[in-house]
């Protein structure tokens, strides 16, 4: 049976956009991930950690959309990693407020037994050497999917390449995909990247869409036109579990599935903007993802 | 028979780029509209005005493509427009270096007989009150399309929205739509321009492709992956150049025409920017342009 093993932050958020603000709301990569996974696969299971601060309710979060949390560490001698950010005007841009890591400063983590051999594994953001460690313990040749961010591309190459030398699609933002390869063309920098390991690269271009690079083929999916974007953390997170999630339910992935795996995120993704935190992903049904995949699809659609 | 009126600038541009430099070369919005829309339309009329000094090797490239240049005024009081401009390494970023307005500070179009019952206007980047002055020769209701630029927006506000009240199709860039309307959303900007007049707008967005919103719908088409991108200069105006074209080809357009016309004018302006100036986009043969649309349509094809 198709499973997913997803590695990444789970988090207290505090944001702060044009159009209201959030304290100490459940987030991190991996919040976002399995929650978004969770639409195309029943056997989803997180790998990460929290403080002795984490509340009930979160947890609570998780168990309501059937998570495995086997794998979600309680490391009673600290608090849950922090984050806070505040978005401008143009939501494109925000600062980050403050990084409190707390107990994931010394997260080791330990993949439980039961999903060691998943079909697809989410490497969500964090410290390439604790995605490396997950990756030696798998039993099995998943489908991995690798996130990262600048800091690790600045702080720590040698580990960070190491990383994508042994995954099979790297999802970057343009800036990270122009700073991870020193070239400013994008096709350039993809096809950069490609030499370094995995043999699919996505490139994130928020409210612009994203291009997926596969097999010499180009794809390029628009963003969900939003008339109201209430707040963008976890767009990214989102749509690489949505994506993870669809290749999950595929038996022998194509490129086609590919396709439609970035739509699938795309769309999960323009839900996740659509309120504080993930006040909407959670709430989303399989009717109302289908129809957003609907719309989106219609989007591009000419016939020439 | 359709025909194309084109009102803009003709010009000496000199360029610089990271990957070369081009002086005083043939440019000018208008220059890349006939172009680009003689691919379509025999009948394309050229309304512009150039100094003593235009050479007659320009005036060729216009014959060459038959170009009608009888609206095409010499005036030999003066210089032809020049401009000056510098790209960045990120070629999304360039600073003007002059901009000698020459003979253009005293144009006033006079639209020959001949032109007055055009089927489609293009109204190239210009004064407001030199676009307004076009539209009050017109004899006819053709489609007209109109472009601007933020220095019309500060400068000229009032006589901009008297144009953009006289228009069916509006183009501008992300950044203009959003100073134009003062909305940051996207979305929320293209429904403002609507009230203003142009029931269709189209929001260039550069590497990033372009929107369009008519009819209450929304068509996103993307922008042309190349991994060599020489010299940007004229895209935008490529670009309005191709969909006019294909508009006045088609006998009463629907928008599934028009989004043909965004993939049309998004295609040529992919020439244009492979090389210096017109010397990619003057060469381009219909095969070439027909390959190239087959690989755009590539581009966004999946099967949901």
């Amino acid at each position: 049976m198709s499973s997913i093993l997803s590695i990444g932050t789970v988090a207290f958020d505090s944001i702060e956009t044009p159009f209201g603000k959030a304290d100490h709301v459940l987030g991190g990569s991996a919040t976002y991930i399995t929650l978004a996974a969770k639409h195309f696969v029943a056997d989803v299971g997180l790998v990460a950690v929290v403080g002795d601060d984490f509340p009930e309710e979160f947890l609570q979060v998780f168990r309501d959309h059937r998570v495995n949390t086997e794998g979600l560490q309680v490391d009673t001698l600290g608090k849950t990693f922090s984050w806070g950010g505040k978005y401008h005007f143009d939501l494109n841009q925000r600062d980050t407020l403050w990084t409190d890591l707390n107990v994931l400063a010394t997260f080791e983590p330990v993949v439980p037994e039961a999903y060691r051999r998943p079909s697809v594994v989410c490497l969500g953001n964090l410290a390439p050497n604790v995605q490396l460690s997950v990756i030696d313990q798998l039993e099995n040749a998943p489908i991995i999917l690798c996130d990262t961010m600048n800091f690790w591309i600045d702080q720590t190459p040698d580990a960070l390449k190491e990383v994508i030398g042994k995954i099979d699609v790297l999802l970057v933002n343009d800036s990270e995909a122009r700073e991870l390869t020193g070239e400013s063309n994008l096709v350039k920098a993809a096809r950069a990247i490609q030499t370094m390991g995995p043999q699919t690269v996505c490139i994130k271009k928020g409210e612009h869409g994203a291009l997926l690079f596969a097999e010499g083929a180009i794809f390029s999916a628009p963003a969900y036109p939003l008339e109201d974007i209430f707040d963008p953390t976890g767009a990214g997170d989102t749509f690489m579990g949505g994506m993870a999630g669809y290749l999950a339910s595929r038996p022998s992935p194509t490129i086609e599935d590919y396709k439609r795996g970035i739509i699938m995120g795309s769309a999960l993704a323009s839900f996740t903007v659509e309120a504080f935190g993930t006040d909407r992903l959670k709430t989303v049904t399989s009717e109302v993802l289908a129809e957003r995949v609907t719309a989106f699809d219609r989007l591009t659609r000419v016939t020439m």
